[in-house]
């Protein structure tokens, strides 16, 4: 049974996705598949036998390995590769087994698996965002002319329409598109470094040897080892947490607005979904709440990443161990995110009529008639007379008529409708950009 | 296989040990036993027929449950228990079965489950920092008169005694068994409060049935519900990451006196340990290393779950869920580090001669020569002499003698040999006061 | 001008307040104190003359001190007290001139300082939360029967009393004074280690020494030197993050349910306060919204203690530095929070009419009514007529009649009126056990 | 005097610099130009009255404002800008009164402000890093060859040139060039959102007025509102934030080859400099561990940036007050980090000799030897007799030889000197790219 509650049978689905999973559970081939590339490499450049390199790749498949000696070797040599290694070797004809991660260090293992973890999460979560983007713009332009309350420290003010809200996650999205192409240069990278960065063991042909190295596996050549320069990780999680936190952003809408005190908004509930076998009438924004969640955890892992950056020498086991554990965290928090929330948006249920009802409780045309007073009185006399004409009993409007400011049609007037020009503007210019292309 | 590196066949042995995974592990077992000691409360009360309570403990044992079934069902009605509630009621007889989980909610079961984590998990690092002290201060005695650098700011000064260095972490180690018994009583609770907290479906017997389920389950009872005071998780959590802390403390002294340039302190190397294939020479500071890294992640975690205390109204799974991923993460973190750091403790390695070696190649008496020189000169005039003499190419007794402020007799018997009577001074009183006893 | 917002004339009063600005302000006074301590501990030891400790705590003014001076010295030496020492003598005669900063070194000055900054910070967060816990157990006890709507997820659920409510913010605040008087025998206490913590420079006088100086500035003696020990600062920093934490778990509840759809409580509003200026008829919910800002940035500093824990030898000033910042940092911002939330909570209006209200929109009954059906159906099957009358458009009560599974007229008991005996004996049980004595 | 120690006359200059002072000292100056910017836009759009605009730009002067009555009436109206309003409208002629801050709300203002000092904070940190990338580009041709010990886990390993290490660090810092070219078109950006981000107050000038507006004080136009859409901020303190880690590693490894044990590096020291008062020989590595303390601020502030992208609807006080405090926190972190390490870079010392003396203390050989008979004996062949050999009392060479693996005349040419080809290769590589240029 899984140790963690994250990873059990139960409950993994809420902490992962099948293809993030797949990404991690297939861990073990991804390796060997390295391995494979790497005596392939070598092969070329006359490094290894052809012959050891054509077994290597015929014979490197993870089940046929005996993962209960690849396990007990690792323990009992403390070294993280040793027991892989000589489980591959007895896959092995005897002359390919010399042959097998042959000048290789743990890192040039590890993080070139990271780079295709990024690489291949990064693209997850692409799809995702693209999807949600697309969702977005479709929300926005139906929703182009949708009233209903803005609201600032948690209080219903002037009015705007919903889909200047959509577009508002919609820009942020977009950002993050565009984050996701800019960094994957610089994190989809393999590594190749030996003992201590300089690739002594392949003299002369270690640059030779990465360059092809990392073209086999679809990977960026970084151009030099970068054991200790773990900033490509670091910027892999912070855009991460911070998709996650937009994502959040949203959730956390939908969290608030689907109180039933508001009712504006509301998650698709699946037909068999149970929200509370005690009360059961309520209906909970389960996936809502969950992306705030995801992005917390998202948050703290992207920072031990960053912290990590911070590493002594040529390797620094300190920094980097820890990034086997927060690399996968961010990953699968931010991942799962991202397809969560391309569902939550595709079904977002979205109560036009509550919304203006919602509206129309409230005394939003404020800052309309302050802006129309403005131009006569001034806007600070303007709203010396509002603030007076609110500590009344009487409505606004009713209050200021009667204070003789304004005659009471021009009020009727201002307040008859709310003016969002400039709302459908903003929508129809984020609208009309479209969704940014992604680059990998 | 598991998605995570660190719950791998491979890898799982550096981020856990048998004891906590045991803890985890037997999840199942332990949420089955949770709602068995419910119903027998419950049946003491009347609440519920003994002889369902009677059925209950005797079918729910976790290997019986089809647990693709409770699975199926976890994810079909997307709630957090109602799979294994029907796993569970497939288990019973007939009448049985409709008082399982009798008026509770899933965090009434999730909550004292972490009532549970934490008070076993608390007395497993209390072990292992017993232990540790104990180490720490067989250590102190033996080194209280072995001198060596004191280093500030990565520079070796005036001497010190290693045992001296040893009781600062013995002191720390301490304080923290002090802070893990002073929070058991306030972490090592039961949770049950019901759908909103005021248990109204156990009505009038709620507060009864509460004491009465958690004394069967070895836990304080909290007196009233908790479902959105988290301050006792986020307290367990901040506790155990500043554990890790002073065990990273540790480690990372070890790390840096065993670099070979200084040499004093080394770990015990398992005899089949492979430091590195590429470098077969090297020993490396593996343990000392991992402590820090568990650190990080301890750390992380600890501040998700500090956050978490801020959640909304009788029920947040925002911050409630995180707690799902983070808890355990501390936990295991936290709880290997103590595991770990044991072991480092007891296996240590100190060179005392290399110690006095390192020592003299440096001018470690200036602060005694300061000392005396200022009874006769005043402390700043002395400074300002031994500056000037620093800047001469002599060594410093030369040049001061030369300088003609002291005497060449009386300056070497100040350099002769470190006066450290407080050091040792301090260890005697770390190590008469013993290891604090624990309360659980 | 200040550099940073949050110290500058127009803000410093939302980040701050004046019994805390005071705490920092008086920064350069209380070093002298200090430095005036040691010389008088020294004088009683006979390492210096009486006469020079006498003159150093006459003119140890800091009103006297040339700043531009000092400054000019701290930046020309690169040494962080060398500019105060020089200024200090400045303004003593000759003779006592050689006796200031007697063989102390900086950590010393610094540590003492934060000795003392902890114990009047935990000292006036302990008076905040004793004025908080008194208010909440008052408006505890006058709203033990007022009923209201439960919510988790956002959702309303079964009711509560605000009563409860109320208790569980009271036991948590209660919790932390227990925490604060507990860690203060930790936290308050003095420095002084010497170079690299043996007090080389006293023999054989550095324990008593120590004693005698703590004594005299009224704070413990920690028995040894804690100059890389820094569980004393980062438990400080955790418990008040965790202060932080509880008091914006209050000020989000205050937050949300000022929403006017909720409007079930709401911030005493100021005569002069200006919500805003453009839609003047708000009253945003001002304090309860900054405790969760300040909850933030209190956080953030504790976790760079708990950071700074990890520190190498004798001394880290990387780890200490970043304390200089973290310490004030976590103080200012735990401390203002600590006493905006006690005026929040002292003023906080509750509209105990619209809680009802609100609560009778709802489906409220639901959890008696299951808790009810369970006890003749079981407790499974109740709740499966349950889902399905919550699938039919009729209303629960309507929906259960019709279905014939209860009659009429027990239904109508049922959901006549919430009991909520347990939710007022948790207040009672509360209320009885008082406000936790504080030890400082 | 100022309450935090970081902004005190004897210290602020670790923790700030000249220019970056002047960024925020200057900014009532700023606010007020932003102010005056929006009434010179408005005047073009005939939002407001020419003369108005003309005599807001002549009054808007910080020196001329009553700061006490703006602090005053800050406080009074609990509202954040009403003050700087009223201070200003005292300044200016009655009829342009009316007209300032016309339409705008607070977070106008101040993310407008943001805006600024993100662009300028930006700009320092860039040309402080062009500064340290040039003369890594430098240090890295000079010490192309300079061989020394290549180090993992704190343990000399293989040979590694200095100018190796030196391109990992530049590599990195170019990295962060094109991240803060990238990032600038996001965080440049000025914001003008009225109210409810919607405009309503500008209605239909609004898309035309924010344009102007931006483009008068220099910043891209946004195109939408972003008052919720916090990524710009977090974005820019997650890159500073990885921006100071980059160069705490670079300080990290000068604090620790700086050791007198290693000694291969060591600060520039200025001539005043005072290590240590108490033990004067000592040269303490300040800049390089200043540099991990201002890391770990600025991460921990980049941290609340992130948090703070999870505001709710329209605005989110909780979140963007965050920012007051955390965003000049990591700007001052990070921008002082920059300047502090172009210094150092510059000034640092390097000991050619010593390196090579120190290498020659270990088997640095070993990986050379093992790739030479990896090639006759197969790898994993020769790993085992070279672990066979490293277990006998023999040095490498002579063990390896008298087991007659490899005749003793080939050992000494692998064992001569390291051949280093593939480092200088990547030396060169960097060099010849160049620092990248940046945009703004």
């Amino acid at each position: 049974m899984a140790t963690r509650l994250t990873e059990s049978a139960e409950y993994a689905h809420l902490w992962s996705t099948p293809r993030l999973r797949a990404v991690f559970d297939e861990r073990l081939q991804t390796w060997l598949d390295i391995l494979v590339a790497l005596a392939a490499a070598q092969a070329e450049l006359g490094l290894i036998p052809a012959a050891a390199a054509g077994q290597i790749a015929e014979h490197a498949r993870a089940e046929r390995l005996d993962l209960e000696f690849v396990a007990a070797e690792t323990r009992r040599t403390s070294h993280s590769t040793l027991g892989l290694i000589r489980g591959l070797q007895r896959l092995l004809p005897e002359p390919a087994r010399e042959y097998v991660y042959y000048g290789a260090t743990v890192q040039d293992l590890t993080d070139t698996w990271f780079g295709l973890v990024m690489r291949d999460v990064g693209r997850l979560v692409q799809d995702d965002l693209t999807r949600t983007h697309g969702s977005l713009l479709r929300l926005a332009a139906l929703h182009r002319d949708t009233v209903m309350s803005g609201r600032t420290h948690g209080q219903p003010g002037a009015p705007i329409t919903f889909g200047f809200k959509v577009v508002t996650w919609a820009d942020e999205v977009a950002r993050h598109l565009v984050r996701l192409s800019e960094g994957a240069e610089r994190w989809s990278v393999g590594q190749l470094a030996g003992a201590v960065g300089v690739l002594g063991f392949f003299e002369p042909h270690g640059q030779e040897l990465r360059g092809r190295f990392c073209a086999r596996l679809g990977l960026h050549d970084p151009l030099l080892s970068w054991t200790s320069a773990r900033d490509r990780v670091a910027e892999f999680g912070t855009v991460l947490s911070m998709v996650a936190a937009t994502l959040a952003r949203i959730g956390d809408e939908v969290y608030e607005l689907q109180r039933p005190e508001i009712a504006e908004l509301s998650e698709r509930t699946a037909q068999d979904a149970v929200g509370s076998i005690t009360m059961p009438h309520k209906r909970n924004p389960e996936t809502s709440e969950h992306l705030d969640t995801l992005a917390r955890l998202a948050r703290a892992a992207s920072s031990v990443l960053v912290e990590g950056m911070t590493g002594g020498h040529e390797r620094d086991g300190r920094a980097w161990k820890a990034e086997w554990a927060a690399l996968p965290d961010v990953a699968l928090a931010a991942g799962t995110a991202a397809a969560l929330a391309a569902d939550l948006v595709d079904g977002l249920v979205v109560d036009a009529d509550r919304m203006r009802e919602n509206l129309g409780k409230t005394s939003w045309a404020s800052e309309r008639v302050l802006a129309e007073l403005s131009r006569h009185l001034g806007k600070h006399r303007a709203q010396e007379l509002m603030q007076e004409a609110l500590h009344t009993d009487a409505d606004l409007v009713t209050a200021l008529a009667s204070s003789g400011v304004a005659d009471p049609a021009r009020l009727a007037r201002w307040t008859a409708r709310p003016e969002l020009a400039t709302a459908a503007a903003m929508v129809d210019a984020v609208v009309a950009r479209g969704t940014p292309g992604v680059q990998r």
